[in-house]
């Protein structure tokens, strides 16, 4: 047998062509959805009359075979077979004989592969959130455990406000959450079958498409056949998604890599995750998390490939999409290697509180503090930020931190302060005294652990 | 009074700094959300005992006359106010005094950026979804006034299976309802207020976070307040939306110019959305798609450009996140007015029937009827597909369609055709045959229509 | 042997890690350029002093046998041996013993790997540079074959004034001209090597940078070893002038796919190059234009995903720069491929002279003539525009071209229109007219024709 | 006058497309280039015979008052003039009357925008290269000062080996160096003149293209019009560098942010070139740097966008070009702005070599030193790796640096150390060993800045 499609063709195609042309080579990991697709039409196809039930049990039971073989690595996928759905059905007709030949009836190429992207790509998302759904587990058990370590909260990289570790850990676990529910949307926005919608148009023959969509779990068929075969917004979505996460992941690691080094030393990574230098041999590399933020680019190339894809496409399939696969396997790929070795990382790590409470006494973290502290005795916050501002620059003359100066320094700046301001420049009683709702202080960071446990329980 | 901020600083800022660091430019844009915000966040300040109520009365009322007078483009916006929130409030104590500097009082810039750009952002969102529901709407009218009108359906931009051009229509409504749900999930999944999370660790006074979200519309408040600083996945969201749905629009207008081509000659574009040439006194040039199809671009840069930003940015507000706002300014009026302009093209563009019709009889179109009319008689699609094909080779040495073949002719190909075959050749049999759910046939193509209007009813 | 920099590692890396961190899989592309370099380092030792030259001899030949069993495929290439570097010097110690480790002194696998790849790239940019040429060369051929062919120039998909098809190709050819020259330009500017830079330093051995340059073809060693190790701005380029040569191919893919369609049916490409339909028996698809049209978005996102790795690094090496290769290699190779097929696809295509020459007559395609002719007569451009305009009308409203009107109906609205305006309006008048330098008339294609060859010539 | 091209239209533009349609927005920035092009062709035309030299006397005047009028802030810029070309035409109109409506003559709005954009992106390039000079001058200035100031070199963030900051400074200006090359060959490879190319074809006036080339400084007129009027690869390749250069100063960024942390508290930036925070007194932030580093993004995204415009577009003109002018605007103003900032920033900064000094007795940077000193008794390299190691391990141990290990503790690792390692394991004789080519040491480190200022003398 020939190409498939070969019927008009006066020459054969060139080697080159079918190299080019052929996407075996990556949409093989589809095998599964496809096999199950096509299962579920031959039943479909047999409830409507148009097989037999006879045709319709050798196809299924064909199609095992097929699968079996594929899991077992005997199958052969040959350049010749152009794609995964050939490949399958030339086999499967092999196995079954002329019933095969009938399988591809009241479908096209265009919906099948519509149909074993999407239903792959719907399951991805399911465990994509389930992924950060431990991500977020991992972050909550470390939280609770530094609910009380002291650290300075930074912006601009320059330390602001003392915080604790845990709730800086939950700030990762708010962004995952975020992940997650994007996963969960797309899943359930996409959730309808395009199988029946054959090559643009519908077909003549007699199908349900209800049933092949609620037997693969879809939970409805698409609305319009020559918009489903031309869409990829499910892709799409998914490499954003995956792109989203990934960003998140790139800064956990911009601040592992920050913390373990030399300068900062508030943690050290596990050796079973860092590796050696060739050349120099005291050298401890976070080369994890650095590819972590590394493998963050081809994400973000994989999404944008696929928009510059579908630019300007007119209906319906085009084969420029056949451009569609490659990039969100290896996104998701991608993220889910990182979650899982970020998981493992973060569980693995050591955390050196003495180094971040050593570090809470730089950078005069309390000054925010002084200046409520005057709010509270009625001056305006714009004239409190000022003389707080002026009390950091005499310690910085000084050479110590705020929280050193003498009551009679820090009262020749501004009478209103009393001695009770250092038990207000004390870190950990700042820390503690941030208490509105979402705040730092060690009861608050519980609360929010508490909040995500529920969350968690909730979609065990 | 010099920079705010300035306490502890010896010299003054350089022109150079000022004018690069300076938001007031773009951020601007954010004045009404900022006002609105102010506005809570002071009633909520005199609620807890924070400010007194004449305090907050004032500092509402005083805002009230900064927004008329920005509105009035009376407000004088300088580069040395950096950017909204300063010149807001500058302006607010020159009106009424000593008040004004306590409105600050329990919040950063952090948290007021967050809280103005995020409310711009969601209620952009819902305006963008009114938007797609426009469009669709307009769609829906003319695929109701199509529902019969033949047209090829293509793939490959090759002639594949006769549909209807409203059906066609209808499969942009159909991207457009995922837009618009699209944006509709996200202003969902975003709807939690910043506010109260000042500069990233909460703040010490007796705040109360869900009545400022309240006031604005928010569901509630965040989280956790380091991830609520440093958080832009809303802002990544709407352009990650805003790309999808110019994507789409860059597929009709590509659609649109083919169709306005002297080749094809479907549709003219009304002359008030043509222009013409400075040399050639004969174009009429597509103009409008083109440059909907050509700003898919900059919207494409635009989510490219924020995602950098983010990528391996460490907690919490880093400055490199000023640069969050122009590309998401500019891919919203980028698609707003994409979208208006695109539905008012449509509705006044001039279809020609008999153009789509003469095109019908051109590319065998229905040579897939001929395959499945076989397959009616019992032979495999594997076989039929064959057979067909030959008869189109036959078709296209005698320079005719396949419909005008010759019974006899047909015969010598194949033995089991008869002489029915000519009424499934036919091409608006061949559309009308097509009637499995989301098929292209009249019925279903008014199906479609009626399940869209009362989508669109719903979300009156 | 453990990892050879595990010296210092209490545990053993997690097989999690292994597969995450290990480049084997993808940087053994480069086993050629790292088995060269060695055997160049080796040499360069021995001269200095630093080996004695038995070890370098054996080194050498070492390497041979490793270069041999890797290309014969029987070198096994394992996950645990990291990474090219590794795995060739562990097996070239197994083969010739303690010599073996002595290889590496004075470098580090930060210079070895930037020496490597940016050698692998600097022969690609020669290897595409040659394939711009040869590309060039049959869209020269082609145009010679037809600048006397009449087509209607577009500008906005519409007709605007008549050209040769040549003239057209030779259009594509200019845009392949700059591709080369950017390749050569690339490869000239970066043709420094980096070998001997060591990890970021340089290397206390008295090493001869020069030598190991100029023994593979470089012109001299790099300025600051530092930013040696740290730079991939040789992949970026790479990375670029790919994606713009795509993008030039991606619109010469969209003219074929265009031009091969019913409405234009400009030509037909040849049935090895084009595919049909699993379903619709009479397709014939362009498949190959539009893979390399959908190929183009892969390219850009290989070039956007290393963009964002560099983004923000510090110095020297950071692990995210292992992802540097894949992204290049994917898109040399896709480059690559899209240019060989290109020139066969254009080789064997059809022509259909007579499709192009009645399209000719529709479109007013004169009417710039027109105008022309009455500057002639000192009528002021701005005018003539208007003048040309209106009789376009009038030609609209009979439905006949420009070119079919009266001479009473033109002067009519010109009284200065005479009977010499019909040689003006014909077709071919009109192309050869247009005589300006670089302009289409048959004289200057052909003019374009023989600078191309000699370009062509001088680069032989 | 209506819109110039108005002849053939029954209806005027809705206002809504002319605001959707209009460019002058933004391309008045071209004014002095469409006049310098418009006198140089008026000019030429003249000297062909086509226009009188009156009328060319009267063209070119007229146009110096139109820029003197722009210049002086008194040029009405309205919407319905379209774009630059058409306000500047009908401005001229006004003042000279007739002639003005011949300037037109034999150029096209498609090649007088090509020319337009080509001659301001060429002079741009000119001038971001001399402001990459003079960056490249500030950072050997500084490295003079500091060749001999120790640092701690790093790779994955972590102690690597010991350099002097000089040498560190020269890495960006080697970096500088390949943006100014990239630019120059830009400029080089780009510069053939548009102009003459009218709308597509060419024209049939006798015109001389050379003539115009030479009078704006092209080296000759481009080959085919065609491909002239639809190539933007010179504002590509402007993106590219732009997105390069722009690359190389988020590093240097990334390296200041860090640097002025209190972590490593190695360099102080200029209170002229930091900001303080609206709610925490104590706070300085490297506002500048953060923003370079984030601006970053959007100059790749100003690359992504005109990539995505332009690919699959047909030729030659069309609307989507439009698209190409405002991301290039967009990206040379940033990165004009990012290099003066960043040449101020750096020049006014203070270093702290005390700082460096004490943080190059962390890290065992010694520990390759100590390898190498093993090497050159005998020992081959992967050996003395694992002892080095070995020392570092207990170092590590001990809690002191490599270097301070008593000899009796590093003997009794390996019997072949003694005691004149401790010279060895100085970091100023490590930094000051490494004296390979392009290497670290200071008479390295002043060589390579006597080449840099060469490079710099031979450009001046």
């Amino acid at each position: 047998m020939g190409k498939m499609w070969s019927g008009r063709f006066a020459e054969s195609s060139s080697e080159l062509l079918e190299a080019f042309n052929a996407s075996i080579e990556f949409d093989r990991t589809l095998y599964l959805e496809d096999i199950e697709g096509s299962q579920a039409h031959a039943r479909m196809l047999a409830a409507q009359g148009i097989l037999t039930s006879e045709e319709a049990e050798a196809i299924v039971a064909g199609l095992e075979q097929v699968r079996r073989e594929i899991e077992a690595g005997e199958f052969l996928f040959v350049i010749a077979d152009e794609d995964i759905h050939m490949a399958v059905e030339k086999r499967l007709t092999e196995i079954i004989g002329e019933a095969g030949k009938k399988l591809h009836t009241a479908r096209s190429r265009n919906d099948q592969v519509a149909f074993d992207f999407k239903l792959w790509t719907q399951r991805r998302s399911l465990e994509l959130a389930a992924l950060c759904r431990r991500l977020i587990a991992t972050l909550v058990d470390l939280a609770a455990d530094h609910s009380k370590t002291l650290m300075p909260g930074m912006t601009h990289l320059q330390h602001a406000q003392p915080i604790n570790f845990g709730y800086h850990l939950l700030a990762y676990a708010s962004m995952l959450v975020r992940d997650h529910d994007r996963f969960i949307d797309s899943y359930r926005r996409n959730n309808l079958s395009p199988l029946g919608c054959a090559a643009l148009a519908g077909t003549p023959h007699p199908i349900d498409r209800q049933v092949t969509a609620k037997a693969l779990g879809f939970d409805a068929p698409t609305l319009n056949c020559l918009d489903t075969v031309s869409d990829r917004d499910f892709a799409l979505e998914m490499l954003f998604n995956c792109a989203t996460a990934m960003m998140h992941l790139s800064r956990l690691s911009e601040e592992l890599i920050l913390w373990s080094s030399y300068e900062f030393g508030w943690i050290s990574l596990s050796d079973r995750f860092s590796t050696g230098s060739s050349i120099m041999p005291q050298k401890k590399n976070p080369d994890v998390p650095e590819l972590i933020r590394g493998k963050t680019g081809r994400v973000y190339g994989d999404l944008m490939g696929l928009l510059t894809v579908m630019k300007g496409l007119p209906l319906a399939y085009n084969k420029d999409m056949q451009e569609d696969k490659e990039g969100v396997f290896d996104a998701v790929k991608t993220l889910r290697n990182s979650l899982v070795i970020m998981e493992e990382l973060l569980r693995t790590m050591t955390v050196h509180p003495d180094k971040m409470a050593a570090a809470c006494l730089v950078g005069h973290l309390t000054a925010t503090d002084l200046a409520d502290y005057l709010v509270k005795k009625g001056v305006p916050f714009r004239e409190t930020h000022h003389i707080a501002g002026r009390a950091v620059a005499l310690a910085e003359k000084k050479g110590c931190d705020l929280s050193q100066l003498e009551l009679s320094e820090l009262q020749r700046i501004d009478g209103r302060i009393e001695a009770d301001v250092f038990e207000v420049l004390k870190v950990e009683h700042s820390m503690n005294a941030r208490r509105s709702y979402g705040a730092t202080a060690t009861a608050r960071t519980e609360e929010q652990i508490e909040k995500l446990k529920v969350w968690l329980k909730e979609r065990e």
